[in-house]
């Protein structure tokens, strides 16, 4: 099989979301390191790509007709890939309408207050209110998730979608940024399970690789 | 035609693009306010439908089988409604990709932006430094925004689409919030042909009234 997918990513939370669906869905890909700490993403090349220089970036070759597809946004390249292998999103009905709620919820909700602790978290020496303003923000959102997992195995019903992968994107990195799941059971039981997917651990090692 | 879709919103940039995209659609709808100033999406009526607390929420009870569907996130109920009618985003190719794209752009970053401005113009004595940064970061959206719409009509390509609708629905409120588009030339000219669409205009004047 060719390779024609290509991720251009970091070690991050946005972008651990694309290898785990491809890893997923089976698909081959190649992955091409963006250094963040070098600005990568903020060069003319990066952002002929993505004019909005954040990693992850897909391109997809295969596409017959007028060229490639050049695709940002972590949550736009998985439905693009569910929508690819009719993997992992509902192909209609209420559940699908749910994965979109999920992962419009993670971008607009969850994904922001998790990056603003994170903002804060890396200062060298944050102000006490910022940072516990940041953090409640964190719980809230996860208090919303937490509710909505226990009625549902998955945060989108009773299938695995990638608005599991979505959420999971940035609440993998929780502890680093200072967030605990102790006070939100049906969460933690959800990210034990889908930390020890094979897909997840795959993705997980070819992805952190990319910043050593 | 019976009245089978509920909209529970109130006068915000979220609520705004769900009355848009039903008046561009051609379907009928009942509005039913939900009283921000009151906190009334607080209450566990209002989260029951949704969790998040936020307006606006879509019900659709002509859905057959197993009852009603209930979505949060305006734009899960963009995508929704698109594929409900066959209206306003692409069914395959490149540019349902760059859709999603921007309706993920939007979630994700001018949204966010969009939103800490207002949280700083509100407040009754904003630090200086906090307003520059809130408008840095929607000044730096706009200008990707710009960049986007120098290549294309709109913002996902050469057709109108839900990605529109998502934009204009912050983008709408930049004055109040102390935003400017002169900076951002193909944004005015698309914001002005948007502003001036019919079915915009009576969505407007629709969910402004719901404040009064």
């Amino acid at each position: 099989m060719t390779t024609t997918l290509e991720v251009h990513a970091f070690a991050t939370p946005n972008s651990i979301k694309v290898p785990i669906a491809l890893e997923e869905m089976g698909l081959d890909y190649r992955l091409v390191p963006v250094n963040l700490r070098e600005g990568e993403q903020k060069t003319d090349a990066f952002k002929a790509m993505n004019p909005n220089a954040k990693v992850p970036v897909l391109i997809d070759r295969s596409v017959p007709g007028d060229g490639a597809v050049t695709l940002g946004e972590s949550a736009a390249i998985l439905v693009y890939l569910a929508e690819k292998t009719g993997h992992l999103l509902p192909k209609e009905g209420p559940e699908r309408g749910k994965v979109f709620e999920q992962l419009f919820f993670h971008a607009s909700g969850l994904s922001p207050a998790f990056l603003q602790l994170f903002l804060v978290a890396i200062q060298t020496s944050p102000q006490p209110e910022a940072k516990a303003r940041a953090l409640a923000e964190v719980d809230r959102t996860l208090g919303v998730l937490n509710q909505v997992l226990e009625h549902h195995p998955y945060v989108a019903g009773v299938e695995y979608s990638i608005a599991d992968i979505a959420h999971f994107g940035w609440i993998w990195r929780h502890q680093a940024i200072g967030a605990t799941l102790d006070e939100f059971p049906f969460v933690s039981r959800w990210f034990e399970e889908i930390s020890t997917r094979p897909a997840v651990v795959t993705a997980i090692a070819k992805t952190t690789a990319l910043a050593r």
